[in-house]
This record gives C-alpha cells, structure tokens and sequence, in this order.
C-alpha cells in the first residue's frame, strides 16, 4: 500500500510538473493588482480538472480580489462524515529587488536540486502539492474524506477581506480541522508541524517638515524631514532589540508549561541560521527559540528620503517615510500597537512623525493538545523519520484567526518550504525532494484524517 | 550716461532672451554625464560670436568635464593693466522630483515675472547675465578692463578636478579680482555682497547585515540594515542640531570683529523664509545669521532601503544608505571631518556602518576690507539703493578656495537670484526685474572697477 503510495506520488509528479510551471509563469502580484483575473481562471480551470464537485468564486465582501471555494466529496470507500479545509492564496510578493535573481522570477527552474521561482514556496507551490495529493489518492482507493479548498488572492497584502468573508461563508467552511497555507523544514532539516501564527501590523511612518525640497545650505536653520524621521525610529527601540514604546509588551500572554516544553524542543542552529542569510551580524537575541515563538518585534522594511540616485545633490529632503511591520503574539491586539506607538512618538517629542495604519492581523496559536495536532505529528514520523517538531507558532504571520475562530477547528501549518527558501526574497525556492515528500505526507495525512 | 547704459541694457536683453533660452534647453546633468559636449559647443560659440579675443577648452586634467576659458581685452579708452575673472559652471542639478515641476524643466518658462528652469538661477543665467553686460559696455563705450571667463562643467558633483587646474593654469588665470558664480537677494530683498563660501564634504554611509533580504518574521533574532542605519545616524546628531561627533568644531575659527559685525547687519527675516518654503517646524537655531555664515551642519540628502514601493512588503532589509554632506567653515578639513565620522561610529558601537568619502570642498573666507570688496558693495548702492547687505561667506559651498588661494586675489559673489529661487529644487526660477538689474550691476561694476 505504501509502496503503491509512493510510485503513484512519483508519478503524479511527472504529470503535475507542466501545470506547477504555468501556475508560476503567472505574475499574480496583488500589491500591483497584476495578474488576478487570468489566475482566478487557470486555478477555477484546475479544480474542474481534478473532479471537483462543487468550484465557486466568491466576489461579495468589499473590493476583494475573487476567493476560490473547491469542494471535494470523500470517495466511495471514505468518510464522508469527515471534512478537511485547506488555506492557501494565490498572490505573491513583488520580485523586486530584479538585479538579485539569478533566473527569470516568474519562469519555475530547476537548479542544484532546488525549484526557483517566486511564489514556489510562499505559497504557489504548496497548493499543487495538495492538488497533486488529491490526485495520488483518486489513484490509490479514492478521496479518504472530504476536502475543501479556500484559495485567496489578497494575503501578501494583509488579507483585509478574510474576516469578512469568513463570518459570512460559515456554513460553507465547515470543517473539522484545517490545514494552513505553508510550513516545512528548520535549518537542521527538522520537520515542523506548526499550531499557529504571530499577528502583524503594518504601518508607515511619516514627516514632512517643508512644502519644497530645500538646498543643504539652509541645514544651519532649517529642520530635515529625513532626519526626523531617524530621530524618531531611534527612540523607539533600542540596541539590544527591545522596543522602547510604553505598553508595548503589556498584552503579552506568557507561555502555559506545554508551550514552554514545545519551545524546548525545538532545535535553532546559530550556524546554519548565519550561513543560510549570510548573516553578518550577531543575533539579536541570546534566546532565538522563545523569541521567534514569542516576542514581538518592529521591523523597518524601508526607508525612503530625498535623493537616492548616483552622485552627489545637496538637497535638504522636505519629506522622509519608513515602512514598518510589527509582528504581534497573543494577546496582542494590532490598532492597539498602533496608538501605543503614536502616544510614544508624541511622548518623545516628534508629534510631527504620524503613524498611518496599513494592515493588522490577530496572532493565533492552537491547542498544542487537540488529537487533530498529534496525528499531524505521528504522520510526519512516517515521512520525515525522527526529524519532527511541534512548534506553537511560526515567526511569521497570516490571517488564520479569523478561520480557527470562527469555525472552532484546530489548525496545523505544513508543507515543503527549507531555511533556505527566502519566502519573500530573490531566488525564492523549495528543494525538489522536499516537495515530493510533501505530496506524499498530505496523501498519508488524509488517509489517517478519515480514522480520527 | 546713465541713461545710456540703462536703455542699452534693455535692448540687449531682448536681442539675448534667445540665447538665454537656448542654454537652458539642453540637458546639462553632470551627474548623469548627460548634453556636456552640446553645452561646451553652444558656450564655444556665443564667446566667439560675443568677439572674445581668444577661447580655449582645458580637458588636461583626470578626465574632467571640458573647461571654457575666454578672453576678451580691454576696449580703446580701457585700462589695459586691470583684469578680472568670472567663474561660472555650465552644469546643473538632476530635476528629479519632475513631477512637482509646474513646467517643463529645461524649458524657460515665463510666470508671475520669474524665469523658471533649471539652472536659471544656479547658474547658467549668471553666466547669461554676464555675457549680455558685456554686450552693454561694448555698445557703450568699449571694455573698460579685461575680461576672463572660466567655466567648468563639473561643479555640481563637487568640481573635483578644479584645484589641480587651477594650479595648471595659474599663469593664464592671473587677474585683480575674481567675481564668484552666483549671489542675489536675501528675503528681505537686500542685495548681498558675498566674500566666501562655506566647505563641504559629502559622503554615504552604508551598511550590511546579511547576503540576502530576509522576512520580517525572522526579526527576533536577525538584525536589520535600516534599523542599523537609523540608530548609527541618531547618534550622530542631537534635536538641536548639534553635531555629536568628537572634534567635529574643534577647527571652527571664530569670526573676527569686522565679520561680527557684518553678520549683526545682515538681516534674517524668519517669517518671510518660513513662507518662502512652506517651513512646518521651528528653526533649529535661535542665531539663524550666525548660524548661517559659521555653523558647520551635517544634513541627509537622502536614506535607502528595503521596500519602498506602494502597499506591503514584509522585508527584512539586508542593506540601507545614507547620503549626506557636512558643510564647513574655516578652518576646518574635509578629510579630517571625514575620519572623525568614522571613528565617531566605531566608538559608539556602529563599526559596521562605513563612511565613503564623495567629496570635499574647503571653506574660504576673502578679507572684508579689502577695497575691491567695498568697490562691489558702493557699485551696489547705485543700484539696490540702500537695501545692500556686505556677507562674510555663504551658506553654499563651491570650489572658491582653489582659486583665490593659488591667485591670490579678492573674490566676491554677487547675482541675482532671490530667496525663492530655489536653486536645487523643483520650479528653480530667478525674478525678470532682477536679472535685468544684474546685467546693469555687473556692467556698472566694471566701468568702476577700471579706475581701481
């Protein structure tokens, strides 16, 4: 039966790999509003395709980009009183920085092991591993239980519409236990089964001190919006990481003993971390495993002012912006953060710096203990050998309290990502053996899924 | 006589707005090496046309921009024993942000009684303006002196290649008086009499934290470029515009009586600069008049980094960039300045952000007494009135020292621009009246400076 699994996995994979290729040559950059409509077609073309029995968009809350719904019922020999949902979007990052690629971004390459592409990681790819899974089973005694697949096409830009469009499609959610966009491996190759998510908030920063650029000269008298602004991010942290804004880890829930025993667990290899980045500076943190579960952070993710060109302009900028994201644990709650750091700038003087709000997401972390989880655990044991983690949550974010919330189901992130996959950088990839193993943990996991 | 030469002036500048126009026409951006060898052909042929006696381009030196060097000598009833320099640049600012241009940026523009281009007030029209006095004392008299002109294409990036040309060119440079780029009105439309220029020394800081853009969830134990970045430049300054880098006034010579008390007379209208540039925060000083002619200032010209684009990008930047220039007073050192940055930055734990030195200026001050000064602020009165301002040095910078150092002679800036002119800003203009009293000015000048 295994060994029937496997040969089927290998060859569904041939099958799948020129549909893996066109879904990435697609340039679906929600940011830029590129690509949405001819994606929508090629996913609802895809699911009809595979059999399944039911593919809406949906289109009915605010502007949103179109949601995809796919239903598939379990086979004859499945059960059909067990349902499972998968999470995933079909937008990606904006592959700027262009210079940095070593291949076209939007063309799947194949390279040391390794498929390149944007979004073959984030989360392009995961969905034709669950695709391709589906296939595996159809070959190999029929669907175990029913799925459903909800596909997004606004999660790199905060997934504004989630909530919404949860609350209002319920009925139509309902499942038992729900699967999330992405995971995979740590640096030492360990397989993580994940129970949650940080919550985001993403704002700018801006000053504006005069209606025109001025020249440098004037500096003996006249402010400078970009220095300012340094003054102002300055103040708001300090070297050591810590973020200098009164209130700010106040909603922090410390972890239960569980979670404390599922940090412990978890490897973090400084080595490999360092080498995978090429990072050339120390951490920030003596303790990386609990700070990446569970402190919150700002990053600056940009900086814009004055001239940014060759050469020299002795110009004295009228205006400076920074981009930021704060990354949230529970209890934290994003508009909170948001006027915590506005009364701070206030406080330090730089009432002239404003924050504007940009997006926030809910962090959410599962019940560690629900059986739904350890079966999650035990399936990757049959894959991955001993090489298995339970980690509370990911460093990184996504609209997954709204679904966990509102339709009560324990969540797991899984999937076919590496340390080295660079999400939302250049040469964003996934190893090509990772993402075979992968089909063949979702096929295994829903098999089981029908017993539990 | 008076009357002559005033009615000759308009007569001239109506024969020469063509020719104004034309230069400002062509593209002459020397940061990005763009319509140099147009602009010397157009300036070659407007001296010949104009009777120089002799026109030379000097390209001898590294591999600068083409110097222009013409001679006119002094008319019948001249004295053939006085000559004076102008020095002018035939280069000009980018005209980035175009999109806060009202019109074309090299296209001269007529509005509200301004000339709008680039490089209209900094400084192709003064080179205009000088051309077309010529023209007036031709048709009045003949040249009472003669007339060198030296014309560089490089003072935009930091004219680098001015003090090994000078020195070259000692011999043939050699005059009584050097009458410097550019001056005009301050804001209360006081005719300023400029005796020198501050220095400046302009620089990147940059700084590296990984191989790759990382994402932001890793922010709990992976450092960040632009938060590096800021904290390094926050030290560097306090909010009262005080520069915090050790040394940095130890070299700042203290004004003399004489510029003491012409800085007392200089007036310093803070509501109408307020105005002028749509200032939103107070001033960083309380002594703006001393501040201006003897503060030394650190400025950002500009920060880069990361994601800079519209929406959301959760980046975790590798690089960030600062642009900056010092500008300087006597006596102190571009190079030095430099260094004391770095050593700044080390010691305050930011070794890995690194000074690159982009170029440096040095201050100069000409000697307020002497006469051929006082002759340039009596001329002025004939014309201005009362409203004349005697300037120890500018706030601008410009490659001055070279040249008055190794020809030893007083040196003078004076022009027409105004305190909107906004020389490297977007809508750079000059007043129509005011550029019509420059031509008179400067041909005044010369009919005196004759019997000196």
């Amino acid at each position: 039966m295994a060994d029937e699994l496997e040969q089927t996995v290998k060859t569904v994979l041939e099958e799948d790999h020129a549909r893996l290729a066109e879904y990435l040559s697609i340039e679906t950059v929600s940011a830029q509003n590129r690509g949405i409509q001819e994606t929508v077609d090629f996913l609802k073309r895809e699911f009809t395709k595979l059999g399944a029995d039911n593919v809406e968009t949906w289109q009915d809350v605010g502007d949103s980009n179109p949601f995809i719904f796919a239903e598939f019922k379990a086979g004859e020999s499945g059960n059909a009183n067990k349902t499972l949902l998968f999470y995933n979007h079909y937008d990606v990052q904006p592959p700027e920085p262009l210079d940095e690629w070593t291949s076209k971004p939007f063309e799947l390459t194949e390279k040391d092991g390794q498929y390149v592409a944007r979004g073959v990681s984030d989360d392009k790819g995961e969905l034709m591993v669950r695709l391709s899974s589906v296939k595996v089973l159809q070959q190999t005694g029929g669907l175990p239980c029913n799925l459903k697949f909800i596909v997004e096409g606004g999660e790199e830009v905060g997934s504004p519409f989630v909530p919404e469009m949860v609350a209002k499609h319920a009925d139509q959610l309902k499942a038992d236990a729900l699967v999330w966009e992405t995971g995979g491996k740590d640096a030492d190759d360990n397989f993580q089964v994940t129970c949650g998510l940080k919550g985001i908030m993403s704002f700018e920063l801006t000053v504006q001190t005069a209606e025109s650029d001025l020249h440098s000269s004037l500096a003996a008298y006249a402010d400078n919006a970009a220095w300012r602004l340094t003054k102002a991010l300055a103040s708001l942290k300090d070297d050591n990481n810590r973020v200098l804004v009164d209130g700010f880890y106040d909603d922090v829930r410390k972890l239960t003993p569980t979670e404390k025993a599922a940090v412990e667990q978890l490897e973090f290899n400084a080595a490999t971390t360092r080498e995978t980045f090429g990072l050339k500076r120390p951490f920030v943190t003596e303790d990386p495993k609990t700070a990446l579960i569970n402190d919150p952070t700002m990053t600056i993710n940009g900086l814009t002012s004055g001239y940014e060109g060759d050469g020299v302009k002795t110009v004295l900028p009228k205006f400076a912006k920074a981009k930021l994201d704060c990354r949230l644990v529970p209890n934290q709650d994003p508009k909170k953060i948001a006027d915590l750091i506005q009364k701070q700038l206030d406080k330090n003087g730089y009432e002239d710096v404003h924050v504007t709000f940009l997006l926030g997401e809910d962090p959410f972390r599962s019940n560690l203990d629900d059986p739904f989880v350890q079966l999650a655990v035990d399936t990757a044991h049959e894959v991955y050998g001993n090489k298995v983690k339970l980690v509370p949550n990911a460093a990184g974010g996504g609209p997954e309290a709204p679904f966990s919330e509102t339709l009560n189901v324990p969540v797991v992130a899984v999937g076919s990502t590496f340390a080295g996959s660079g999400p939302h950088a250049p040469n964003e990839s996934v190893r090509v053996a990772d993402y075979a193993q992968d089909v063949s943990y979702t096929a295994r996991l829903l098999n089981h899924f029908k017993d539990l």
